[in-house]
C-alpha cells in the first residue's frame, strides 16, 4: 500500500531500551512475533508495521515508567487499546514500544449525582455500559466496535449517535495523560464547564497518542432515556432521505439517531438476512426521551419523511421490534462482506455540511460505478458523515490502484465542499496527505505544538502530521 | 489592587511600531488617552492599564498587518471586542497596541440549512440574533453583556443557557485566527463534526488573544422552539433549591436554564422592582420544545420541586407574563448595586460538581457574613457555577483586603471540591495563580504551547499564564 511510511530506525536506542524494560516489567514485557504482528495491526488496508516489543501497563506509574525510558533513550512509544482503529494509527515505522493498556479496565468512580465517572483507558464501551446499567446511567459515544474509551478519546471517536450526544470531544470532562518526557498532567478538574486556561482536554482528544498517553478519563454520562422508539422508513431516492435529514435538523427535533443506508446496502441486507426490504434508500431512526415524547418525535419524523416522499414507514417502542427494524444496520457491515466473499472491506470517512450530503452521496455512488468499485455507502446523516466500505481483492494491485484513485477524488470532494477528509476515524498514517489540503496553513501550527511538548518525536511518530 | 501586575515595556519597539501604524492606519489610529484608557479598562477591579495606541482594523488584513508590525518590533498586541470582559483581559501591562474589532461587525454567511453561520468578530450576540430572527434561528449563548462573538469565542464564554446549549466550545465549529507571526489560519472547515488533526479551534476558544486574534468565527445555530415556558419557584434553604436542580439534570429534563437566586438577591430584588416575593432562595427556569414538551417538562419540574419543598410555583408560557416571572432575574445586577449605592460589585465566578453546589453557596454565605461582606449569590446551577457578587467600598482598603481574602478563599474552596476557579469569566490577569492551585503540573504544557505558537510574548502578554 503506498499509504504505509518508513521512517529511520533509532537501533541503539531501541536496543537499549528494551533490556532495561525487559528488566523492569518481566512477564508483562513480550518480543514474541506474533504479540509484536497483533500491535502493528488494525483493521485497514495499511499493512502491519510491528513494534519491537509489548509492555502491559497495569498502572500509569507504568507508562510514566515506559514513557521514560523511551525519552532517554529517543526511542518510539504507541499506545495500544483494542487495535480497532482505522488509519494504522498503532503502526510502528521507526519500530518502538507498543505499550498496551487493556490491563487498565477499572471503572475508578462514578458521581451518579453529577452525571460523570472515571474511567481506566482499556475500559471498554460495552463494558462501561454493563457497569453503570443497574444505576440507570449510560455512556452514549458508539462507534461501532467494542472499542476502548482510551482508544476512542485519542481517535475522538462519535458513530450512531452524535447526532444527538455529540463526540468523544463534547464528552470527556477531562484525562490524565503520560506526557512525551514521562510526567502525568491532569487537564481539568470535574466541573462540567471551566475557562480555565488552554483546553489541554480537547488538545489531547483527538491527538492519537502523538502528544501524550491517555491514563485516565473523566466522561460525561447520561440518564437511560425513560422510552426508546425507533423508526424506519424507504426513500425513492438518496436526495429526498438527504432532504428529509435536513428537515429533522431544521425543525430541531432531537433525533439520538438517523442512520442513511443507500439501496446496495438494502440489497445486501436482503440477501444476507433474508428480508424482503424496498431495494431503495432507507432512514433508520431512534428517538430518545419521554414515553409520550417519543411518540411525538416518531410523528413528527412521519409527516417530514411523507413530505419527501418517504414510504414503508414503521415505528416501535418494544425493544424486541426495535432490534428488528434495526437489523439492517446491525446487519450492515456483514452483509456487505457478504456481497464479494474474501474481500477486505475499506471504509472511508469523509463528512460534509448536510446540505451537500445527497450530492457527496450520489457522486460517491457515481465514481464507484465509473471505477468498477463495489462499495455500498451506511451514513450517520445527521452529522452528514459517511462511509463507503470499498469492497476489494487486495491480490489485484488494479483495483487497489483504483481503489485508492476513489479514496483521494472523494477526500477532495469533501474537501471541496466545506467539510473534512474524517469524520471520525482520525488521520491515522493514512490521510496524513489530507491534512494538509484540509487545513493547509494551519497544519504547520499543529506541527509547532508537537515539536514543544515532544521534541524527539517519540510520541506515536508518523502519524497525523506529514513528514 | 494586588493584581495588576507590570512588565517590562519595550521602549524603542513601541515607538518605532507606533510611528509604521500611525502611517498605514491614519484615522483608524488613536493615542488619545480617553481612547487609550477606555480599551485598557474593563468591568473588573483591577486598575486600568492603557495601550499605547488603539487601532480600529476593518478586515482580517488589518489585523494581520499590525500584528506583522508588532512582530517585528516586539510590540504587545491586545484584541478588544466590547470591553466586557471581567478579569482584566484587555489590560497593558507592557502597553502595545489595542486591536479594536468592533468595526468588524458583518454576518458574512448564514447557512440555514446546516444551522451555522460565519460572523466577524466584532458581532454582538444581539445583533446576531436580530440578523437571525426572520430565518427562524438563534445563537443561545448569553452571558448577560451584550458582549462580541470574538470576545465570547476568546473567554470561552457561557451563561444562563449553557444547561442545555453548553459553552462557546461547544458551540464554535471553525475559527479563523492570525497567529503571532501574522499568518491567517483556519482550524477546521464547515462540517459538524472532524477528527482530523490537533483540535486547534477548541485551543483558541478560550485562549483570551494569548495565542492569536480572532478574525472569524463559524458558529452552530439553533432553530427557535416552537414553544417557550417560564417556571419560577421558592424554596425553604439552598440546600432544597440544590437537590432539586441535582434531581432535575439526574431525571435528564432538557431544561433550557436553571438559575439560582439566593435570600439575599430576592430581597434586594423585592426593593428594587416593588414586588413581594418570598425572600427564600429561588429558582427559575426556562423550557424549550413542542407546544406539549414544554408543558410536560413544566410539569415534571413542578413535582420534582415539590419533592424538595418547593413552593409558590408559577408557569407560563406567553411572553409577557415569562418576562414577569424572570424579572427577578433580569433586574438582579441592579438590585444588587442597589443594595449600597456608590458601590463597585466584583463578581466570582467559580464552578463546582452539581453535587457540591449547595455545600459551596451555603459556605459562601457564611464566610461573607463572617467576614463582614456583602455578597448576594446568583447561579447558573445546572452547570454548578455560581457568581457571588461582592458589593465594595473601593475606598476602604480593609474591606477591599478581606474581599480579597473571600476570593481567595472561594477559589481555593471551588479546586478542592473538584472544581474550577472560573466557570466562564476566563483567567485574564485576575486569577493566574489560581489556574496553577487548579492544574498545577499541566500549566507547563500551557506555557510550552504558548513560547511554540508566540516566542517572543506578544498576544496579549500577562494574561493566563504566570509570569
Amino acid at each position: 500500500m503506498a499509504q504505509a511510511i518508513e521512517l529511520p530506525r533509532n537501533e541503539t536506542g531501541i536496543e537499549t531500551a528494551l533490556g532495561i524494560l525487559k528488566q523492569q516489567f518481566g512477564e508483562r514485557f513480550h518480543t514474541g512475533q506474533a504479540m509484536r504482528d497483533q500491535h502493528g495491526h488494525t483493521t485497514t488496508w495499511i499493512r502491519t508495521q510491528a513494534p519491537d516489543a509489548v509492555v502491559f501497563a497495569q498502572s500509569t506509574q507504568d507508562v510514566a515508567d515506559v514513557v521514560k525510558v523511551c525519552a532517554a533513550h529517543k526511542v518510539p512509544v504507541i499506545a495500544f487499546g483494542t487495535g480497532t482503529s482505522l488509519e494504522g494509527h498503532v503502526n510502528a515505522p521507526a519500530g518502538g514500544i507498543s505499550v498496551d493498556l487493556s490491563l487498565m479496565d477499572q471503572v475508578v468512580q462514578v458521581n451518579a449525582s453529577d452525571l460523570d465517572c472515571r474511567v481506566q483507558p482499556g475500559v471498554t464501551r460495552e463494558a462501561l455500559n454493563t457497569h453503570l446499567r443497574d444505576q440507570g446511567l449510560f455512556f452514549p459515544i458508539d462507534p461501532g466496535a467494542n472499542a476502548s474509551l482510551g482508544g476512542m478519546t485519542a481517535t475522538r471517536a462519535s458513530g450512531t449517535n452524535a447526532v444527538r450526544y455529540g463526540t468523544m470531544k463534547d464528552n470527556v470532562l477531562a484525562v490524565e495523560v503520560v506526557m512525551a518526557d514521562g510526567s502525568i498532567i491532569r487537564t481539568a478538574q470535574r466541573a462540567r464547564k471551566s475557562s480555565a486556561g488552554y483546553d489541554l482536554t480537547r488538545l489531547m482528544v483527538g491527538s492519537e497518542g502523538t502528544l501524550g498517553i491517555i491514563t485516565e478519563i473523566t466522561l460525561k454520562l447520561q440518564g437511560i432515556p425513560e422510552a426508546i422508539s425507533s423508526a424506519r422508513c424507504s426513500f425513492p431516492s438518496v436526495d429526498a432521505a438527504c432532504e428529509t435529514v435536513m428537515s429533522v435538523i431544521q425543525y430541531g427535533l432531537p433525533v439520538a439517531r438517523i442512520e442513511l443506508l443507500d439501496a446496495m446496502v438494502v440489497k445486501a441486507v436482503n440477501a444476507y438476512a433474508k428480508l424482503s426490504l424496498p431495494e431503495t434508500p432507507m432512514l433508520l431512526l431512534e428517538f430518545h426521551g419521554s414515553d409520550a415524547g417519543v411518540v411525538e418525535q416518531a410523528e413528527a419524523f412521519s409527516a417530514l419523511a411523507e413530505d419527501n416522499g418517504g414510504s414503508d414507514y414503521q415505528a416501535t417502542t418494544t425493544m424486541e421490534e426495535r432490534n428488528k427494524l434495526w437489523q439492517a444496520r446491525h446487519d450492515a457491515y456483514w452483509a456487505m462482506l457478504a456481497l464479494r466473499p474474501g474481500c477486505k472491506a475499506v471504509a472511508t470517512d469523509v463528512c460534509v455540511p448536510i446540505s451537500r450530503l445527497a450530492d457527496a452521496v450520489g457522486a460517491a455512488n457515481t465514481k464507484a460505478a465509473e471505477l468498477g468499485l463495489i462499495a455500498p455507502i451506511v451514513g450517520h446523516a445527521g452529522d452528514g458523515n459517511f462511509h463507503a466500505s470499498l469492497l476489494l481483492d487486495m491480490e489485484n494491485a488494479d483495483e487497489v490502484a483504483r481503489a485508492e484513485e476513489f479514496v483521494s477524488w472523494l477526500n477532495d470532494l469533501a474537501i471541496s465542499m466545506d467539510g473534512t477528509c474524517t469524520g471520525e476515524h482520525g488521520i491515522g498514517q493514512g490521510k496524513r496527505l489530507y491534512l494538509t489540503k484540509e487545513l493547509g496553513a494551519a497544519v504547520p501550527f499543529m506541527a509547532m505544538i508537537k515539536r514543544a511538548l515532544d521534541p524527539d518525536n517519540i510520541m506515536n511518530p508518523g502519524k497525523i502530521l506529514p513528514a
